[in-house]
């Protein structure tokens, strides 16, 4: 790893140069780090993320702002993250659902993306299709603050055994 | 934003207090922001993924490093990163195929995990199946360093006009 | 072509000598020809799989008996039949849904089967989520007569200028 | 069932009054089920179909020829008959390869269609990516007798016990 100072200097070089989105990409991910730390998050790129989540009779909300960190290179939401939220949120949804000695991994995931991931949320509503003993099928959509549908996305996931640790 | 002294304190906690993991993460991200401003990535998801590209005769091979940053809860990579992997591949290499006032935005990708993401490397070697004047279809393997298939994804992407900038 | 007595003889051996399957799907593909011929349905295998169609508000919605004619060889409906029944379903959709100087074919289609196919009827519900001037993204669920859901899919269509004929 | 005579009545108003491709379906219809009742087939699909397979050392390889009883209703072979041919391609491979107790089940399949589907055949050369206890994952490529790629699939089948008959 780098020296501590060096990587100090580099925080400050791009709090002093960095661009407004630099800047904010910086903040994001330094007290991303802090929460996955505290034990808000348990991984780091939801951390990043930001994701918010609350729990309807059928339906597992996952909510995200859109950031700079998101964007891919024509500036809307990288389809990558758009995914990443849809498998979450199933997956949260999932494992939820099953007995805590199991946990969710996620076999496979398809998405259809049909308007471009902009404005200030995305807004990922996951349902279970079928759970069954060894498998789950799960649909999510994701639209953004004004309600546009901006994927649709359908997934199924392995139970397996919790690893004990 | 918060103001730069805090955030810069916020740094020295991590980087006193945190997991080894933690200050990984950290170092990944700030040296990723670095990369992205003086435009060695043109987006921050790849500067912190810390993707490199080769181009074979009919492959673009992307390949990235199994760090903690992409770990999602049981400790392999999150299935969306390696969405995002297979999603960049793709489109990246459709992008370097098309006349350059077009651009390639993903229509719908799928995933199938074959095994888990642990190891070294990942190593995603995507193929165009189809390019026509308007769609694209593509597929991409996922190997780790061992050559195991640890995912396999197709995608289809739009050729649209690209805005000018 | 064989002659047309033989094809006689040979459909006869079969009602006598056939099994009771045999002699169901021999009556119906016959009576499909004869429907198809009649105008009834515009394809040979919608008229085989007897498809009805409704539509609702938001949804169109596509009935078939479950009969010997779709078994695969563990005695279910092969999930070629259930991908037809929604890919029709979709498509029919969306072709009621654009102008009449185009046609919408499919792109690509992804089903989950999360019950096994058998009891009396499948009912497809289609619905669409997306319909720009170029592709529409669609979805289906299909299931039993008891309710049970049976399959998940979602599909994608290029609407495209219809020939002139 | 209507009476036998009805409906060898039927077929002969069929092959009198009915067009060219009615005749056709009509001569493959018929010739299907004799060849499922002979035990040629095992289900009456791909009888109708006439699959045809070969074994190379890494694929399956399924021919089919187009005839006007793939159509649908504007020419072109219906994209559920690919989806149907990819998918038994690849679950016959897969049963080919699991233990005489063990089946396999489609659990999910995608279907990218590239091309239209007409001429002479439809070659199917399906591969197995993963094959595990329980589980296998497989992709498969259609072309057309010129080698043009008109479809690409990816599957996935629930490898369980075969019930004793």
């Amino acid at each position: 790893m780098e020296s501590t100072n060096q990587l100090i200097e580099k925080v400050k070089t791009i709090l002093e140069n960095g661009s407004y989105e630099d800047k904010m990409v910086l903040e994001q991910v330094v007290y991303g780090i802090d929460k996955k730390q505290n034990g808000s998050y348990n991984t780091y790129i939801t951390s990043f993320m930001k994701t918010e989540i609350e729990e309807n009779k059928n339906q597992l909300v996952m909510t995200i702002p859109i950031t700079p960190f998101l964007d891919n290179s024509v500036d809307i939401v990288h389809g990558g993250f758009t995914a990443t939220l849809a498998d979450t949120a199933m997956g949260t949804f999932v494992n939820r659902k099953i007995p805590s000695d199991k946990v969710a991994v996620t076999s496979e995931i398809k998405i259809n993306y049909t308007a471009p991931g902009v404005g200030e949320f995305l807004i990922c509503k996951a349902e279970i299709l079928h759970l069954g003993t060894k498998t789950s099928v799960t649909e999510a959509k994701i639209y953004n603050e004004k309600g546009t549908l901006v994927a649709a996305a359908t997934g199924s996931f392995y139970l397996i055994p919790r690893k004990k640790g």
